[in-house]
């Protein structure tokens, strides 16, 4: 019962500039500004109302063109190996992508938006609001990250 | 093709204090502290190496006592109609919950979690570790929910 099998369908789909992963830009940060599209399926295209109101959007993807895992793994320029969960590689056990984006406006079932980092093609299973929570009563810490981070603003 | 169905499996499981979704607190932050257990099935434990070192952890799962869904809902404590993908709430055409959540440690196949919002028996699709990207050079608007935030402040 509680390892069922879980079945969904795609919302939507992404047009992106990028037509396979290698085409894309493997830090972070160097998606920025890149446009896309969200094609949303036509029948779901009511549920889109209100959204333009805000500037950024959660969306969840599957990836498609992930096809296996590896519970340990080295991070994209990276050079030691690391726990599957404890990084964001694209190659998981259940393949879901969570991007935050800009939305800069919504015709119809088309959403226009930037610094996305899917390629061409990709399904889309969720779209929601973005709502910056603050977590600034914790402190974050970021285990095998911070040294990357810390390399990153030097 | 773009529409075919996606099939998962659950990685884990999760153990919480409520029972029924009525159980839960309905207003954000009040599940602040909120303890929990997400039990992540042995055959993927190793994935979850080098994740200890992390504060907080995203957690995507199956909602799956989320049987339907209408493409306008009133959100909860709200009186107004609102497009379904404007909205967080939990019955969506994929219902997959986002949630962020204290990590206090993980022992084998078991991480303790607080912050939690989900019901016992919730199946887990994944984890990742969270990072605090800064969106402080963007504004950030909040469609509908401007004027909400700004009565939970007051």
């Amino acid at each position: 019962m509680k390892r069922s099998k879980i079945e969904y369908s795609p919302i939507g789909i992404i047009h992106s500039p990028f037509s396979k992963p290698t085409d894309m830009p493997c830090q972070p940060g160097l998606g920025k500004n890149i446009k896309g599209i969200i094609e949303v399926f036509p029948e779901y295209q009511e549920g889109l109302t209100d959204l333009d109101g805000f500037s950024h959007i959660v969306i969840l993807c599957h990836l498609h063109l992930s096809t296996q895992f590896h519970l340990r793994i080295i991070p994209r320029l990276e050079t030691e190996k690391r726990g599957l969960f404890a990084t964001r590689s694209p190659r998981r056990p259940n393949p879901i992508a969570l991007s935050i984006v800009r939305l800069d406006n919504i015709e119809e079932n088309r959403l226009f938006i930037r610094d996305l980092d899917m390629v061409e093609g990709t399904p889309v299973l969720d779209i929601k609001p973005y709502i910056n929570e603050s977590y600034e009563d914790d402190e974050i810490r970021l285990g095998w990250l911070e040294n990357i981070r810390s390399r990153e603003i030097s």
